[in-house]
Protein backbone atom coordinates (compact mmCIF):
# COMPACT_ATOMS: atom_id res chain seq x y z
CA UNK A 1 0.00 0.00 0.00
CA UNK A 2 1.73 3.48 -1.57
CA UNK A 3 0.59 6.75 0.35
CA UNK A 4 -0.77 8.95 -2.21
CA UNK A 5 1.95 11.17 -3.39
CA UNK A 6 0.11 13.98 -4.21
CA UNK A 7 -1.24 13.93 -0.63
CA UNK A 8 2.31 13.79 0.88
CA UNK A 9 3.18 16.99 -1.67
CA UNK A 10 0.61 18.95 -0.19
CA UNK A 11 1.23 17.57 3.60
CA UNK A 12 4.50 19.17 2.94
CA UNK A 13 3.52 22.59 1.78
CA UNK A 14 1.30 23.00 4.71
CA UNK A 15 4.33 22.25 6.97
CA UNK A 16 6.38 24.98 5.49
CA UNK A 17 3.54 26.94 5.77
CA UNK A 18 3.06 26.52 8.95
CA UNK A 19 6.57 27.06 9.92
CA UNK A 20 6.50 30.55 7.67
CA UNK A 21 3.67 31.45 10.24
CA UNK A 22 5.51 30.58 13.47
CA UNK A 23 3.83 27.43 13.84
CA UNK A 24 5.26 24.07 14.88
CA UNK A 25 5.59 22.69 11.30
CA UNK A 26 3.39 19.61 11.31
CA UNK A 27 0.50 19.33 8.83
CA UNK A 28 -2.74 17.03 8.45
CA UNK A 29 -4.96 15.86 5.69
CA UNK A 30 -7.99 14.12 5.75
CA UNK A 31 -8.49 12.17 2.91
CA UNK A 32 -12.29 10.26 0.93
CA UNK A 33 -10.78 7.97 -1.94
CA UNK A 34 -7.52 9.26 -1.85
CA UNK A 35 -9.10 13.06 -2.82
CA UNK A 36 -8.35 15.51 0.00
CA UNK A 37 -11.03 16.38 1.89
CA UNK A 38 -9.86 19.18 4.45
CA UNK A 39 -6.46 20.19 5.08
CA UNK A 40 -4.71 22.09 7.98
CA UNK A 41 -1.24 23.19 10.13
CA UNK A 42 -1.77 23.22 13.91
CA UNK A 43 -2.47 26.43 15.42
CA UNK A 44 -1.70 25.99 18.74
CA UNK A 45 0.44 29.05 18.90
CA UNK A 46 -1.67 31.52 17.16
CA UNK A 47 -5.02 30.56 18.85
CA UNK A 48 -3.54 29.40 22.35
CA UNK A 49 -4.89 26.30 22.12
CA UNK A 50 -3.30 23.43 23.14
CA UNK A 51 -5.61 20.99 21.37
CA UNK A 52 -5.14 22.48 17.96
CA UNK A 53 -3.21 20.02 16.55
CA UNK A 54 -3.38 19.58 12.60
CA UNK A 55 -5.07 16.08 13.12
CA UNK A 56 -7.71 17.41 15.74
CA UNK A 57 -8.55 20.47 13.37
CA UNK A 58 -9.05 18.22 10.31
CA UNK A 59 -11.33 15.63 12.42
CA UNK A 60 -13.26 18.05 13.85
CA UNK A 61 -13.72 19.89 10.21
CA UNK A 62 -14.47 16.47 8.76
CA UNK A 63 -17.73 15.38 11.52
CA UNK A 64 -19.15 19.02 11.15
CA UNK A 65 -19.01 18.67 7.94
CA UNK A 66 -20.50 15.24 7.31
CA UNK A 67 -22.27 14.77 10.18
CA UNK A 68 -21.55 11.38 10.21
CA UNK A 69 -20.36 10.18 13.57
CA UNK A 70 -18.33 7.70 12.46
CA UNK A 71 -15.66 8.79 9.41
CA UNK A 72 -14.94 5.26 8.55
CA UNK A 73 -14.47 5.80 4.53
CA UNK A 74 -11.77 8.61 5.38
CA UNK A 75 -7.75 8.27 5.75
CA UNK A 76 -5.33 10.50 7.78
CA UNK A 77 -2.47 11.65 6.68
CA UNK A 78 -0.01 13.30 9.23
CA UNK A 79 3.27 14.75 8.70
CA UNK A 80 4.40 13.82 12.22
CA UNK A 81 3.86 10.49 14.47
CA UNK A 82 -0.23 11.17 15.80
CA UNK A 83 0.12 11.97 19.79
CA UNK A 84 -2.28 10.14 22.45
CA UNK A 85 -5.05 13.15 21.99
CA UNK A 86 -5.14 12.62 18.15
CA UNK A 87 -4.67 8.64 17.75
CA UNK A 88 -7.36 8.44 20.28
CA UNK A 89 -9.17 10.91 18.25
CA UNK A 90 -8.70 8.58 15.38
CA UNK A 91 -10.11 5.46 16.86
CA UNK A 92 -13.23 7.40 18.26
CA UNK A 93 -14.05 8.05 14.57
CA UNK A 94 -13.21 5.10 13.08
CA UNK A 95 -11.00 6.51 10.82
CA UNK A 96 -9.57 3.66 8.24
CA UNK A 97 -6.09 4.18 7.92
CA UNK A 98 -3.33 6.30 9.03
CA UNK A 99 -0.80 7.39 7.00
CA UNK A 100 2.14 9.49 8.96
CA UNK A 101 5.76 10.26 8.16
CA UNK A 102 8.11 11.77 11.02
CA UNK A 103 8.62 9.39 14.02
CA UNK A 104 8.31 11.14 17.68
CA UNK A 105 10.00 9.86 20.23
CA UNK A 106 8.38 12.39 23.10
CA UNK A 107 5.31 12.79 21.96
CA UNK A 108 4.16 10.21 19.51
CA UNK A 109 1.68 7.82 20.66
CA UNK A 110 1.76 5.09 17.85
CA UNK A 111 4.75 3.05 17.54
CA UNK A 112 6.45 5.07 20.84
CA UNK A 113 4.68 6.20 23.91
CA UNK A 114 1.14 5.13 24.70
CA UNK A 115 0.90 2.74 21.79
CA UNK A 116 -2.81 3.43 21.21
CA UNK A 117 -3.41 1.42 19.21
CA UNK A 118 -1.86 -1.62 20.84
CA UNK A 119 -3.37 -1.25 23.74
CA UNK A 120 -5.74 -4.66 25.18
CA UNK A 121 -9.44 -3.79 25.25
CA UNK A 122 -8.66 -0.58 22.94
CA UNK A 123 -11.00 0.76 20.48
CA UNK A 124 -11.34 0.52 16.62
CA UNK A 125 -7.50 -0.08 15.27
CA UNK A 126 -7.36 1.62 11.88
CA UNK A 127 -4.48 -0.13 9.68
CA UNK A 128 -1.04 1.90 10.16
CA UNK A 129 1.54 2.91 7.94
CA UNK A 130 4.22 5.18 9.40
CA UNK A 131 7.43 6.19 8.22
CA UNK A 132 7.12 7.82 4.82
CA UNK A 133 9.51 10.37 3.59
CA UNK A 134 10.77 10.69 7.12
CA UNK A 135 13.67 12.69 6.49
CA UNK A 136 12.08 15.82 5.33
CA UNK A 137 9.35 15.72 8.20
CA UNK A 138 11.93 15.03 11.00
CA UNK A 139 14.04 17.78 9.32
CA UNK A 140 11.78 20.66 9.12
CA UNK A 141 10.76 19.96 12.96
CA UNK A 142 14.12 19.67 14.22
CA UNK A 143 15.38 23.52 12.27
CA UNK A 144 12.29 25.09 13.16
CA UNK A 145 13.27 24.44 17.00
CA UNK A 146 17.30 24.99 16.37
CA UNK A 147 16.02 28.66 14.89
CA UNK A 148 13.95 28.68 18.05
CA UNK A 149 16.78 28.35 20.50
CA UNK B 1 -6.88 15.13 49.84
CA UNK B 2 -10.60 15.26 50.14
CA UNK B 3 -12.57 15.77 46.70
CA UNK B 4 -14.84 18.67 46.94
CA UNK B 5 -18.53 17.13 47.97
CA UNK B 6 -20.79 20.29 46.49
CA UNK B 7 -18.29 19.44 42.88
CA UNK B 8 -19.45 15.61 43.59
CA UNK B 9 -23.05 16.22 43.87
CA UNK B 10 -23.32 18.36 40.74
CA UNK B 11 -21.63 15.43 39.14
CA UNK B 12 -24.28 12.98 40.35
CA UNK B 13 -26.84 15.48 39.08
CA UNK B 14 -25.63 15.95 35.91
CA UNK B 15 -24.71 12.33 35.28
CA UNK B 16 -28.89 11.33 36.57
CA UNK B 17 -29.71 14.48 33.48
CA UNK B 18 -27.62 12.46 30.83
CA UNK B 19 -29.51 9.70 31.53
CA UNK B 20 -33.09 11.47 31.21
CA UNK B 21 -31.67 12.46 27.82
CA UNK B 22 -30.89 8.90 26.38
CA UNK B 23 -26.88 10.16 26.65
CA UNK B 24 -24.35 7.84 28.05
CA UNK B 25 -24.03 9.02 32.18
CA UNK B 26 -20.75 10.66 32.17
CA UNK B 27 -20.13 13.99 33.36
CA UNK B 28 -17.24 16.43 34.24
CA UNK B 29 -16.72 19.35 35.83
CA UNK B 30 -13.62 21.59 35.83
CA UNK B 31 -13.28 23.74 38.84
CA UNK B 32 -10.80 26.65 40.41
CA UNK B 33 -10.44 27.04 43.99
CA UNK B 34 -13.40 24.44 44.37
CA UNK B 35 -15.52 26.38 42.46
CA UNK B 36 -17.06 24.93 39.71
CA UNK B 37 -16.41 27.09 36.06
CA UNK B 38 -18.23 24.96 33.91
CA UNK B 39 -20.20 21.75 33.95
CA UNK B 40 -21.51 19.15 31.30
CA UNK B 41 -22.16 15.88 31.07
CA UNK B 42 -20.96 13.71 27.33
CA UNK B 43 -23.13 14.68 23.78
CA UNK B 44 -21.92 12.13 21.61
CA UNK B 45 -25.54 10.56 20.93
CA UNK B 46 -27.10 14.11 20.80
CA UNK B 47 -24.74 16.03 18.54
CA UNK B 48 -23.57 12.74 16.26
CA UNK B 49 -20.18 13.35 17.54
CA UNK B 50 -18.53 10.84 19.47
CA UNK B 51 -15.38 13.26 20.40
CA UNK B 52 -17.85 15.25 22.71
CA UNK B 53 -16.71 13.64 26.22
CA UNK B 54 -18.44 15.61 29.06
CA UNK B 55 -14.30 16.30 30.03
CA UNK B 56 -13.60 17.71 26.14
CA UNK B 57 -16.79 19.79 26.73
CA UNK B 58 -15.54 21.45 30.02
CA UNK B 59 -12.03 21.94 28.77
CA UNK B 60 -12.67 23.58 25.43
CA UNK B 61 -14.90 25.62 27.11
CA UNK B 62 -12.55 26.83 29.77
CA UNK B 63 -9.65 27.13 26.89
CA UNK B 64 -12.43 29.73 25.36
CA UNK B 65 -13.45 31.40 28.27
CA UNK B 66 -10.22 32.04 29.82
CA UNK B 67 -8.04 32.23 26.73
CA UNK B 68 -5.64 31.01 28.58
CA UNK B 69 -3.00 28.26 26.97
CA UNK B 70 -2.58 26.23 30.20
CA UNK B 71 -5.27 25.53 32.64
CA UNK B 72 -3.04 24.92 35.61
CA UNK B 73 -5.48 26.45 38.17
CA UNK B 74 -7.52 24.42 37.58
CA UNK B 75 -9.01 20.93 38.57
CA UNK B 76 -11.01 18.47 36.73
CA UNK B 77 -13.76 16.41 37.80
CA UNK B 78 -15.06 13.24 35.62
CA UNK B 79 -17.62 10.64 36.76
CA UNK B 80 -15.92 8.28 35.29
CA UNK B 81 -11.97 7.21 34.26
CA UNK B 82 -11.06 9.68 31.82
CA UNK B 83 -10.37 7.94 28.47
CA UNK B 84 -6.56 8.41 26.60
CA UNK B 85 -8.28 11.09 24.56
CA UNK B 86 -9.57 13.23 28.18
CA UNK B 87 -6.23 12.40 29.60
CA UNK B 88 -4.24 13.65 27.13
CA UNK B 89 -6.41 16.96 27.02
CA UNK B 90 -6.11 17.05 30.44
CA UNK B 91 -2.24 16.92 29.73
CA UNK B 92 -1.78 19.08 26.72
CA UNK B 93 -3.45 21.69 29.31
CA UNK B 94 -1.60 21.12 32.09
CA UNK B 95 -4.65 20.72 34.60
CA UNK B 96 -3.81 20.74 38.25
CA UNK B 97 -5.58 17.79 39.22
CA UNK B 98 -8.09 14.98 38.13
CA UNK B 99 -10.49 14.22 40.78
CA UNK B 100 -12.52 10.62 39.15
CA UNK B 101 -15.44 8.49 40.33
CA UNK B 102 -16.19 5.23 38.47
CA UNK B 103 -12.81 3.26 37.04
CA UNK B 104 -13.46 2.13 33.44
CA UNK B 105 -11.60 -1.04 32.45
CA UNK B 106 -12.72 -0.26 28.67
CA UNK B 107 -11.52 2.81 27.45
CA UNK B 108 -10.34 3.84 30.56
CA UNK B 109 -6.51 5.12 30.50
CA UNK B 110 -5.17 6.04 34.34
CA UNK B 111 -5.38 3.24 35.76
CA UNK B 112 -6.25 1.17 33.13
CA UNK B 113 -5.43 1.02 29.38
CA UNK B 114 -3.14 3.56 27.94
CA UNK B 115 -2.10 4.89 31.73
CA UNK B 116 -1.33 8.00 29.99
CA UNK B 117 0.67 9.53 32.79
CA UNK B 118 2.75 6.73 33.44
CA UNK B 119 4.28 6.57 30.00
CA UNK B 120 7.97 8.04 29.71
CA UNK B 121 8.00 11.29 28.87
CA UNK B 122 4.72 11.79 29.04
CA UNK B 123 3.79 15.35 29.39
CA UNK B 124 2.54 17.38 32.52
CA UNK B 125 1.07 15.08 34.86
CA UNK B 126 -1.67 16.15 37.25
CA UNK B 127 -1.87 14.78 40.78
CA UNK B 128 -4.74 12.00 40.39
CA UNK B 129 -7.25 10.79 42.73
CA UNK B 130 -9.59 7.97 41.58
CA UNK B 131 -12.67 6.12 42.80
CA UNK B 132 -14.64 8.94 44.65
CA UNK B 133 -17.82 7.52 45.27
CA UNK B 134 -17.51 4.70 42.74
CA UNK B 135 -20.36 2.90 43.51
CA UNK B 136 -22.89 5.40 42.46
CA UNK B 137 -21.29 6.50 39.19
CA UNK B 138 -20.58 2.72 38.41
CA UNK B 139 -24.18 1.40 39.12
CA UNK B 140 -25.73 4.60 37.12
CA UNK B 141 -23.73 3.42 34.25
CA UNK B 142 -24.92 -0.62 34.41
CA UNK B 143 -28.30 0.36 34.46
CA UNK B 144 -28.07 2.36 31.46
CA UNK B 145 -26.89 -0.32 29.26
CA UNK B 146 -28.85 -2.97 30.67
CA UNK B 147 -31.55 -0.86 29.94
CA UNK B 148 -30.38 -0.32 26.41
CA UNK B 149 -30.04 -3.81 25.60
Amino acid sequence: MLPNKKIIDELKKLAIKAKNNNEVPISAIIAKKNKIFFSAYNTCHKTNNPLNHAEMIVINHALKETKQKFLNEFDIYSSLEPCALCASAISFCRIKRIFFCAYDKKFGSIINGAKIFKIKNAMYKPKIFGGIEEKFFSQILKDFFKNKR
